[in-house]
Formats: structure tokens, sequence, C-alpha cells
């Protein structure tokens, strides 16, 4: 799996945990609404910037953000 | 500290380490020679993509490198 594909889903993930809207989000990460959803969707590949901004936006660090994205890859290749 | 600077001098520090010159770590990570010197000095900002290919490289996890960022960017908060 593609690492901006499993960033995407656990983006997504995390923003439905903490029930934001995409809208709400990218307020909040100070990003464009449109990019939450392209990024969500694996369209896009998140800069570091934009990754540190999202990641405070949803109020955990974004080294613990690439380790969901990290365990999301793995369970990838487990059910491939 | 912009993540993105604080990742460059990671970036650097990891590579001087390993005993890589900028041309073998772009090598064995598949990008741009030149996308490495920028990235080091903060210049240009590496994708999630791209954060993975070089962590491969350098033979630790995405997810590591975010903390030594992170600490990183506290110890320019400290140093300030």
């Amino acid at each position: 799996m593609d690492p901006g594909v499993a960033f995407g889903q656990v983006l997504r993930g995390l923003r439905r945990e903490a029930g934001l809207s995409q809208e709400q989000l990218a307020f909040s990460a100070e990003i464009e609404r449109n990019f939450v959803s392209l990024i969500e969707r694996g369209v896009n590949q998140p800069s570091i910037r934009v990754i540190f901004k999202l990641a405070h936006a949803l109020g955990i660090s974004a080294s613990q953000m690439l380790l969901l994205v990290e365990n999301k890859m793995l369970d990838g290749l487990r059910s491939d």
C-alpha cells in the first residue's frame, strides 16, 4: 500500500473519531477543505508541513500518526 | 522551527552517520540527487511518499524519523 493512500485512510479515521467534518478539520489545520478531501482519498501526497498541521489539529503527534500509517500498510500486506 | 527545516537537519545527520553522499542516498531512495540537497537545506518540503523512501533507504522507520524531527523542533524552542 502506498504511504499516501495509507495516510489518507488514517486521516479519515482520526477525523471521524474526533467528530470533525472535512471543513472543520481544514479550518483547524489551516489548509484548504478540498485538500483534506484529496489527501483522504490518497490523490494528493501531503508534505511534511501539512502532516504536522493535520496531526496538531487532531491532537496527536506527527510521529504517532505515521506509526498508525505504518500499521495500516502492514495490515494491507497481511490481507493481500 | 518549521517541520521542513527540522526534517532537513535530521536527514543530513542520519545520512552522514550512515556514511552516504547525497548522490548515494538519492540513488538508494530513488529520488533526484538535487532533491536530497533541497530537502536537507529546508528549501523543499518532502511529501509523505518521499519521507518513506528516505527513511527506508536510511534503515529506520518513517515514524522514528519524525520522532527525531519532533525532538529537533523542541531543541529549537529551548534554545530560542
